[in-house]
């Protein structure tokens, strides 16, 4: 295999036709046509939200957008509710305390998806709390969660309901105003198969009366600089230009292809991988599986970040190892972005030849042709 | 002329060689063919600083580096002097201000340089005083701040010497070092002619010592978080992988030159384009002008917005106009990064004929000649 497939959930391959249209002579970005450019790309990232809130892009990785989530809504001593359900949930939490926020963690095991009811309890316990904060998909355990459900609950009261959507929009489902989601924060190199540089914050009517009168000392990120830029169509601040640009291009991509169809291929192909790994007798991490991206247990005796490794260097395909303690017992394949059917089918060919190389036994073919029986 | 010439301070045109380099199929950051890539980029970098301190790479627009030069070294109500002799002066002044911080401002009228000796008396005045935030080049109003001077008056004091380098970078002389710069500040998309989308700071020991008692909050910006990535040569969130590539490549070309003979060439050409503007009886802004861009005031019947758009849309030359009060009254055509000679002089062709075409009159050619004289 002399091609290279990257596979990690972020960034995902940027397709060739978006790589180029960035490639051409850079523009200003104070011109009426880097504005249309801008336009288009923002008003296309709200079809792929679901949403009529304004999208605000920023120059940053998320994590950057989720620290917008946080300095531009509360203020010093405010108590927010996080899940914590792997490396991105904890992020979060620690996000919050560096600002002195006091955080009421609902912790669930990794590779699951909290409860809605503790979330219940947890808000009818703590009535002051400011926000709840959740992930889309924990791209630490492959896991989704039931961000519908959370939104039911967190709507009727004075929270906001704030969703790391990162790595999960554009490949799980999402309907950020029909949830009742205030903030959704995103980054480009995933689903939206850009390269990172970008990340976005959706902001909703309720969320902006916070807003007002948020305390804690912001800056870069203080969605008020970008509220009134947007009205001349601008960013406060000198954008990645050739990633908007890029932007513009895959929005237009996701949404020529319409975005339930994005998703439902993406879903797809996450069913295919997963039923692939169980037709050769490994077992899924998580019990809430993403379709962006799937975490899996490796055999008994195979250290994941060796199979990792192995694909890597002998097959041309990348995967992402485990994070924090699951490192070396679970990989993770992604289903989305730039990643189609051809690389689902590639990779699990590679998966299974480098674990026949690492001296695993199972029933040869079984993996592509489980997965060829979901995507025919 | 079909060909376009991009002579804005930022984004300046970046290198084909450079473009098609970053258009390659994305390669994912945590490999060691990323981190050869990253290390490489970074200390290459320190070598255009002039510096022996670590230089970090933030994924954001120039302000967001502006941001961690506050926030990791700063407590609420430290007090620190802030140059305010243009609209990026003002801007550190309102990014501390953000964060509860006492600015001392200096202010100078716009177009001209500070006097080191007021800077000297208010230090003397205000001997509490945190830092002196300052400008290498004020984008704004085209003009270079005697840094060297500056750095010297600073030196002996408790204060650190923080200084906006962001436009001036690869253009103007900037000695990190022997300046007694304690963090250094820049963008992408001016001298290093990448696009916009990372930032950079340099961080000498003082600067270390006052980060390791500095309260400011902070997390995504903070300085530590990339001071312990950097021991695995990475970055503590996924960064702008193309453009760090891009980087890569730009410090490359830059170094290969010799970055003092990088700084005499744009410096040429900007004498050359100072002397074209002097020789058909136009005036330079600036009282000091700077190497990476010059300030230019129209002839009174002229709108500068009408000439540069007019250069713009007949010529294809993007020059920029003024900001703030000096709107209408002034263009500005930038010397750096990836603009060279022939971008130069075109432009000056270009200036000629438009000032010709708003009824404008002076010796036709004399602009070009002058500019040859210079550049031979």
């Amino acid at each position: 295999m002399s091609k290279k497939y990257l596979m990690t959930p972020g960034p995902t391959p940027v397709p060739e036709d978006i790589r180029l249209e960035m490639a051409k002579p850079i523009i200003h970005h104070r011109t009426k046509e880097y504005q249309a450019i801008f336009k288009e790309a923002t008003e296309g990232l709200k079809k792929i939200f679901k949403t009529s809130n304004n999208v605000y892009t920023f120059t940053s990785s998320g994590t950057g957008a989720m620290e917008a989530s946080i300095v531009n809504v509360l203020s010093p001593g405010d108590k927010i509710i996080v899940v914590r359900g792997g490396k991105f949930g904890e992020r979060f939490a620690d996000l919050a305390q560096a600002y002195g926020i006091e955080v009421i963690p609902i912790d669930v095991e990794w590779g699951t998806a909290p409860e809605p009811e503790i979330i219940k309890a947890a808000l009818k316990k703590n009535p002051s709390v400011k926000g709840v904060y959740t992930t889309l998909c924990e791209t630490s355990t492959a896991t989704v969660f039931d961000i519908k459900a959370i939104g039911e609950i967190v709507k009727g009261t004075g929270a906001l309901f704030v969703v790391d959507a990162i790595s999960g929009l554009g490949a799980d489902d999402f309907e950020n105003d029909k949830w009742g989601v205030d903030i959704a924060v995103c980054g480009s190199q995933k689903g939206l198969m850009i390269p990172p540089g970008l990340a976005f914050c959706s902001v909703s009517e309720k969320a902006w009366k916070y807003a007002e009168t948020s305390k804690l000392p912001k800056f870069y990120f203080n969605f008020k600089k970008y509220k009134k830029a947007w009205l001349d169509t601008d960013t406060p601040f000198t954008s990645a230009i050739t990633l908007v640009i890029g932007l513009k291009k895959a929005v237009e991509k996701i949404n020529k292809q319409g975005i339930d169809n994005v998703i439902a291929e993406h879903n797809a192909q996450a069913r295919a991988f997963r039923a692939a790994c169980n037709a050769i007798g490994l077992k899924i991490f998580s019990k809430s599986p993403s379709s962006a991206v799937t975490g899996v247990n490796t055999p008994a005796r195979i250290n994941a970040d060796d199979l990792v490794k192995l694909l890597k260097t002998e097959f041309n395909v990348t995967f992402a190892g485990g994070q924090e303690h699951l490192k070396g017992k679970i990989f993770r394949c992604a289903h989305m972005g730039g990643i189609d059917r051809e690389h689902t089918i590639e990779s699990i060919r590679a998966l299974g030849q480098a674990l026949t190389k690492l001296g695993y036994e199972f029933k040869a073919g079984a993996g592509v042709a489980a997965a060829e029986d979901i995507l025919h």
